[in-house]
């Protein structure tokens, strides 16, 4: 497992924490600090520490879950790093799942106008997802993700046995993207994704999927184009993850929320761009298989639709899904009618 | 007056309001909004509005004045375009001086990742300084411009006309800037200001210091050497100026800071970089003919220096300057002590 070169930066798979700890030493910054949120340090930050015994930094922790990927810890943090006197050639360590790399990496970015930061992902879908395609960003108002930028940061580590903490339902989350990056471009890894025992997604096939989202974000850096196809089974199923933040007590994750995105959207691809409706089927069969039916509150599908108008993604009124010809084949940019994108919530709920 | 070409983007003098409809016609934005504060939506919009008759756009208008330079009205416009469904292809017109360029530059660089935006500037300040660099940012903490991004508008549109509604302590401000372009890089400009009626500053001359800044900023995007030039004055000014924020009931304007950072830091020149008594007693004589004396704390000169150390252009713990070797031609990266700085205060407070 070679360094993957993404957009002007390395993500490494080998011995990544030991690679982190070369590129510190061989780096002229002036001040390391490591952010965190209260359960990265204590599973992530220990393995980090013994090979940092040394050099100095210092620590930043925040608290943990999407509830604090918000504009008021960015300022908690943006103030320590005043308080610290972080300079322009200060490195911020983003070690944790998407929202501290996510956030950290916003914080980063507008920090006097932008310093540097690597991000060590420590759950699967960071892994898999987060680490390539220099998304930073955090939400507001409960919408996911409106605030942000496009920075890349200038590494990756990913050290796979950072999974091994990782409590089931966060495996799944990750599992979620890894299934799109094999319904999008490549049936063979869709394959070798069903037939794996997936309690804990090899190094391989992790790494497999971060090669397949690598290609994508290089050949469209800026979300213009193709890098749309990232987004098969998120039009529906990031509505459906802010309405479960909204309203649920055990909200959803993200994964499992995509994982009824991937559903609905392929229900529409069948309906729309030619998916079969044996590949449907299957499709659905493994999805189902893997992740927990979710109580779609049908009477309340219209909140649903208006969350995606408000996506991001969109221009105008449209709504734009990306949907799928075949396994391992899709098609950007197709409008769906709010009709048939209730159709599709009920195809779901009826399953 | 030809444009002038900025950092892919152009910057227009002539029927410049004009210029911005033919902009905005010619474009392919779904929606347009204009962002002004309560000031500039009685003296500048007016002028825009009957040009842009039978035309879409939303007004947002935010509190003037540099104590709303912040992340809550931030906020408060982040919401306000999510409300009015701006989508990744809405255009921002920032309508204002430099708090509105500033602040409205960081909303659209960070709305869903970035939209457009482009600038019109109404003060004579934000004309001259802030029309060019890319730099965008709100305070923090009472910290200027500590959270931003390098990010260029798609235009600039200055029309001279909206100076004559403009305070003279507004336009003295902005002459700051002007004559620091003279001192830095064209001892004939500074003579011609010096020659000049200053209570409203003619177009040729206000085109003349954006001609100065592009020149500095083109050959030095991200500030890593050359454009570290336009701080001269900056180091002590930004000091003084966030003290007086906090501390003067009536505080200084940017341009009455930097006036005074800039009769220090010629002290410092003097002492340090070859700059001449001669030359020296000029632009005190001029600077302390044009601004009022500013009544310096002495014994408060130590939360000053704080501010310094903290300021986002240092390095570790060093305290950079921009000094003079003559007037016409700097150095940068003047390394001061505290104890020079201090020196230059008691210079300052002695005349
Ligand atoms: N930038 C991108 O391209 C991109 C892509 C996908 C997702 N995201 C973002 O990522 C976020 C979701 O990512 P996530 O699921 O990693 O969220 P997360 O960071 O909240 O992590 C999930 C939970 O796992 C914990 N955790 C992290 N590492 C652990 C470990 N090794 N062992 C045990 N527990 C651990 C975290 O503390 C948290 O409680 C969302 O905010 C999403 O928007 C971003
Ligand atoms: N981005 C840059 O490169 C850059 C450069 C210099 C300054 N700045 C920033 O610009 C800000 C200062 O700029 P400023 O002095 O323009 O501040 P400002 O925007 O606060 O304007 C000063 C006052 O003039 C009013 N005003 C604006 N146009 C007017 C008009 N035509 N007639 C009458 N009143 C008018 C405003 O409402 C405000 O009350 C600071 O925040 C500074 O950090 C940025
Ligand atoms: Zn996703
Ligand atoms: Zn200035």
């Amino acid at each position: 497992m070679n360094n993957i070169n993404s957009i002007g930066y390395e993500i490494s798979f080998q011995n990544s924490l030991n690679q982190l700890i070369s590129f510190i030493d061989n780096s002229s910054y002036t001040k390391f600090f490591i952010l965190t949120d209260e359960i990265t340090t204590v599973h992530c930050l220990p393995a980090l520490e013994v090979r940092l015994v040394g050099r100095t930094y210092d620590l930043i922790e925040v608290s943990a879950g999407e509830e604090c990927k918000n504009l008021d810890f960015c300022i908690g943090v943006w103030k320590m790093l005043i308080d610290f006197n972080a300079d322009r050639k200060s490195l911020l360590i983003n070690l944790g799942g998407g929202v501290v790399t996510d956030m950290g990496g916003f914080i980063a970015s507008t920090y006097k106008r932008g310093i540097d930061f690597v991000n060590v992902p420590t759950t699967l879908l960071s892994q898999v997802d987060a680490s390539v395609g220099g998304k930073t960003g955090v939400d507001l108002d409960s919408i996911k993700n409106i605030i942000g930028t496009f920075t890349q940061p200038k590494a990756v580590f990913i050290a796979h046995e950072y999974l091994s903490t990782l409590p089931e339902r966060q495996i799944l989350s990750g599992l979620a993207e890894m299934l799109k990056h094999g319904l999008i471009k490549d049936q063979a890894y869709w394959n070798d994704l069903k037939n794996s025992d997936l309690s804990l997604p090899s190094a391989e096939l992790v790494y497999r999927s971060v090669e397949i989202k690598n290609e994508v974000v290089i050949a469209d850096p800026h979300e213009k184009g193709i890098r749309k196809a990232l987004n098969f089974g998120h039009t529906v199923g990031h509505a459906v993850e802010t309405f479960s933040l909204d309203n649920d007590k055990r909200s959803l994750t993200h994964g499992e929320a995509i994982a009824i995105g991937m559903v609905c959207e392929s229900w529409l691809s069948c309906k729309k761009s030619g998916l079969s409706q044996n590949e449907l089927d299957e499709i659905v069969g493994v999805l189902m298989r893997l992740y927990p039916k979710y109580n779609l509150q049908l009477e309340r599908a219209d909140e649903i639709i208006t969350l995606m108008r408000k996506d991001k993604k969109n221009e105008g009124n449209k709504i734009n899904c990306t949907l799928l010809v075949s396994i391992g084949n899709c098609l950007i940019d197709q409008i769906c009618s709010e009709d048939e994108l209730r159709e599709s919530l009920e195809f779901y709920a009826g399953l």
